[in-house]
């Protein structure tokens, strides 16, 4: 257990390390430059996109607030328009919901009276973000995609929930999957929640949840990651930190300005990444454009 | 204006072209080749990532059910999660709602009693399209994209609602712009519209619109496009033809199984096509996974 | 268990003592002369009221996909409004949803590829029903409401889910309390839901339920009762009958054409007749006005 | 025009009338008497049940966000459900647009930094209003209904919009119908509204709407109202108090404590009073149950 004491104090060592300034609202999407941007273009050979998001999630444990596509319209039935008829059909849906894919963005995450880059909380009012909402993202986000399998370096179909992925651990992977992750890389990391989701059915992933430990924001600093995506939701439940909920949450997007994507699926990428030979791609993310929004649903696509 | 009789033999003509089997449920997006896409890749050589998507409308009268984006949550409210909080929202929309920018699924329309390819309507249900639900394009859609700016050509601002861009308009701006559209190409045929709408004002879409003529389906055909986005809907309106109301819709996404994306907008695009001096680039486009959906909000990103 | 054949003959023989004709839309509620309404004001003399509705379910084991309220604007906030501010929110709920208060319309229940009174299923289409929509009921209903208390009855906190109502017991339960159920009176029958689910925590009443059996309809018939209210749904689950999943909502909506209000509360009325000294209330039920709608949200009043 | 200080004047002037005390929360229901409820159940004589609500509006100059009714499920389509299939719909609205007939809670109208009798507006969050909700009013709200027709009074079809409703005409529009306005009714005032809608088309209410001239609020307190509805909003626009723009609702809700009924509609009420020659009859509204809520749709119902 981590001490509330030492997690303000890592907090804060990573805050320093910033350097993007006091205006900045990008956060880590600095590390993305646009040499990086097109270097990454050059991971492409095979031109095979894979999907790293799941299906909008129906109700259950892990959903108790499902979102739901509704039909509008049904062709065949008598319409106004001549000539021809439409299918048509509305969406409702928490943006940030479990277990539903999406992108936080950085006004997500409230920490001791502000957001990000001290900005202050009263941006965000019932219209929404003013500052740090998901439309900053709006030219998306395309970069390498590094996939970091814990799971297959433990040799185990999954870590069980409320484990947590070291620092170590995370060298040992790419070690092991003979990756090096870099400066402006998007960094995905395996914990093997869908695959027992699928496997031993849904669970209460509020009360516990396989992620990250605290500690592994200290690498994604050094390493100059510009974005971290996972297939729970990056953080461990309960958590390891005395008094804090969202350690992960709370290093990544208020202290690193690092934009999180929660509840991704990577049971579609391994094994692209196996018949490609390698655990790099591009990848590209594109929000919704959702004026105000402090985050949006998303469906990431890696291509080989 | 066209005949009843003379569209219908259109439609056949193209239906007769598609070369895909009766079994397919991709359409034109089978001449987007694995080769296809990886060498569009090579079109990224700046770096530079474009957003070809629409903030999300508000109510007017282009957008008379207008979606929202609510807040769930605000930060700095009282909470039950210890150290942390959290802004949240839930979004509200309607799919193919005029005038946000999405992509149509090949379920979307209906003519003469079937969807694309013979499917029957009812594979659409109140549960949704068991058949050529938007889903089939979870991996994204990744490749060339062109855009060809009529405005541009003729010199204008926009073209006027009602007013339509014709086979020979669209081989003279390839021959103005200097790029030649060809199989497997995303194409984006820009009519002003979005441009026309922040200068003058909103207007009613529904009943004036500037798009695409039927004849240019042919066009597409010949060239084997993969898909096709507009910053209006690709229809006209009023409509030329008799007793049809959405002739492109028809012939794209019923004969040719082309998926259609919608209000896009190009304003960002255009500058970054004089800068880059090219009018073609990688094209990302990820729809939402929405099982059972005809179509998704979309926001297509360009990578220069 | 009752068979397949026996449940048909019981539906028959109640449809063929519907009275009101085959252009009849109003079902039950014709028991509901204007003499009967005048005579239910009678039943005011203390000058309660008193709600039999419950409050919007939050998600859970009964409850799967719950409704929402949003705020979509905040008191105190900066304002283009001069002078005053105003909170405001929205709604998102399923009509029917388990378990919140509502009402179903007639045509809520498709039986043998009609709805009630032989009206064919396709009057409901993907707009909403053009006829027996919840809108027939626009000026409400106002009546005499009768409560009968069958955990009462049998000295009680509630029916275990499963278990059911019979007509015997209806009839103890009058004589028990000294009320005598007849025409066009609203009839509410407490089988302790609500008190079960506060004290023992919530269940999936999808699975198991407590409700009347399937011959209380006759009793039903054979008084001319106007309209049918629990605090389940009336219907038991599992069903008591072959092949049938919810035979009262059958009988009561399809053959009688009864209304039926569904997960209703009367934690609040069971001590308002107490302390009356009668069952027997003015109730006023007054649907939303939702065109095409199969049902409503409601909260239906008892006055003392 | 009113000056702000005459405003500010008359509302403090109207504050200090209100009797209930510091820990009120029902503002001029308290008017509303057990006896005065008694009382109104014997305005019932004919048992005639009448509507005054409007249908769920429609996109519209007077509802940029328009509220909806969407199908979940139609009857006839394969269900997983033995023998019986169901119809069934979602409801997403605003809970005060425009023109829906809803009410308005105590929480609504926030009035130099309070809401009703000085309660802080922090108790109304993104998780709803902790006091002051329209959960207040669970038991609804029965008494004696007055409806006063202005156009009547002025024999024309309806007021313009923009204009106002002066005290002296509510004093002449009781004596024309022969009815007088007395402690715990809920008073209804016609400016015709809805008529004009029904015969011109619909218009932005936002700009103009005809109402009660703030004035009239000094009459509902001498009379001691229990409630206001109006088939406008009772506010004029635009607001004939400087600084102002919703004077009738800042004296109205924030200081009498009256909860008032928006865009309701008395077409098929003025036929009824008509029919049975007097213009009062019991009333009975019953929110919806929507703990936190600022306000609910609803369907008032007059007995007759």
């Amino acid at each position: 257990m981590m001490s509330t004491a030492s997690f303000r104090a890592l907090h804060d060592q990573l805050r320093r390390q910033v350097p993007w300034g006091a205006c900045d609202r990008r956060g880590a999407l600095g590390h993305l430059t646009a040499e990086r941007v097109a270097a990454a273009a050059g991971e492409v050979r095979l031109g095979r996109t894979v999907t790293l998001a799941a299906p909008l999630a129906s109700s259950g444990p892990d959903n108790p607030e499902p979102g739901a596509r509704h039909m509008k319209r049904l062709p065949g039935e008598p319409s106004d328009v001549p000539g021809v008829s439409f299918a048509a059909d509305q969406l409702v849906m928490n943006v940030h919901g479990d277990v539903d894919s999406h992108i936080d963005a950085l006004s997500h995450v409230s920490y001791e009276g502000t957001l990000y880059n001290g900005v202050t909380t009263d941006v965000v009012t019932s219209q929404g973000a003013s500052e740090l909402s998901i439309d900053d993202v709006r030219n998306g986000i395309a970069g390498r995609g590094v996939l970091l399998d814990i799971p297959r370096l433990r040799g185990v179909s999954w870590l069980e929930p409320g484990d947590h992925v070291s620092v170590a651990e995370l060298a040992a992977a790419e070690a092991a999957q003979q990756v090096h992750v870099g400066p402006g890389d998007v960094l995905f990391v395996r914990v093997g929640h869908r695959r027992r989701r699928a496997e031993l059915g849904r669970w209460n992933v509020a009360q516990s949840r396989a992620g990250l430990h605290p500690d592994a924001m200290e690498y994604l600093a050094e390493r100059q990651v510009a974005a971290l995506g996972s297939d729970s939701n990056s953080d461990t439940a309960p958590s390891v930190v005395e008094g804090v909920a969202f350690p992960v949450h709370v290093l990544a997007i208020h202290a690193l300005g690092l934009h999180l994507l929660d509840y991704l699926q990577f049971d579609d990428l391994v094994p692209a990444c196996e018949a490609a030979g390698r655990w790099s791609f591009l990848c590209v993310i594109a929000p919704l454009r959702l004026p105000g929004g402090t985050g949006s649903p998303v469906n990431p696509i890696a291509i080989f």
